[in-house]
């Protein structure tokens, strides 16, 4: 039976135990909300989904409905099942962190994908061994035909969503993306909380 | 003064340490070799060059001449200077490891550039603290509008050349691959040496 919808809070990371076969409903509940995800195999936290090894194995920038995200290992770590969103998600840029609100021009410290990442994983009393190039749900980062990239609004809508399937028994780690200066959470600039099952 | 040209061993890596403001010519001794390429921080080895972060700053799938590649801080790290090669280097694909031949039908070990890594790091006794997703000089992975990725032949040419600048004191480590199974290094899956100046 599906668990409640569990929050990830506006600005913030959540992470959780999710058992091999497990599904993971991540509902974009406001629709303009990018989530960033990790995974890592719970057997062995140095083993984790990594984006360039799951590029290299689906070639393809942007996983499609039936595809399943690698470990560092080559190992399928998460299939994608169900995907209402409109299909845009990004596998190429990193997690927000201290130094690009810098480089934007914060003076102040800004909430970040990043240490999002380490503050869920110490709620479950474990530690990320790095922080890996992350899943970054419903992100819109298109591509020329030159290899220009950009930093776009979403394409999702309210309650829109995607269903990840568990290959292993892993630990699975959202961020709820605090970029307020870029459009990525939308030309609103207003970072959302967005919500998970699992099921 | 540039030093004498210093081999990269077919199928094997090589090392070295670079001073901020020293440039370094990669070439591509005998045209279609890639080149895996990580640089780290001298003063702190968790300071590296990071696809991820690059791509985020030069906005650009490939890097072009005049781009600065950053480092998992967001700072410069290497600019690329020169290029003769015909601009086609990749930043998506991890560097190939065990994992990646097995899956590939190799039952006996293979030369793999993760290792070689590994190893041109313990010729200058330090150790990379992980395994970057390394800058694939050479390396030629076209993408089609719709996202579908390819490992193709190079486009390089025998002597062509990247000349790329330091932009803090750091280590280079290169890795001629030693894939010989897809033709990434030319259709004659035909693994090669190549080479490097400094000066």
């Amino acid at each position: 039976m599906p668990s409640s919808p569990i929050a990830i809070p506006a600005r913030r990371g959540k992470a959780a135990f999710i058992a091999r076969g497990e599904s993971v409903k991540v509902i974009n509940t406001h629709g303009e909300q990018v989530v960033d995800t990790w995974a890592f195999s719970r057997a062995d936290l140095t083993e984790f989904m990594s984006m360039e090894h799951s590029r290299a194995g689906i070639q393809r920038l942007i996983p499609t409905v039936g595809d399943s995200m690698l470990t560092n290992h080559r190992r399928p770590i998460l299939t994608l099942l169900e995907d209402t969103s409109g299909g845009l998600h990004d596998t190429l840029m990193a997690a927000c962190d201290v130094y690009r609100y810098h480089g934007l021009g914060c003076t102040e410290p800004h909430d970040n994908c990043t240490d999002n990442l380490a503050q869920s994983m110490r709620d479950l009393a474990i530690a990320a061994p790095e922080t890996p190039s992350p899943l970054n749900l419903f992100m819109n980062i298109p591509w020329t035909t030159g290899g220009v990239l950009s930093f776009e609004p979403p394409v999702s809508t309210a309650g829109s969503y995607v269903v990840l399937r568990a290959e292993m028994d892993l630990v699975i780690a959202f961020s709820a993306c605090p970029q307020d200066i870029l459009p990525i959470n939308g030309v609103g600039r207003q970072p959302t909380e967005a919500h998970f099952l699992v099921g």
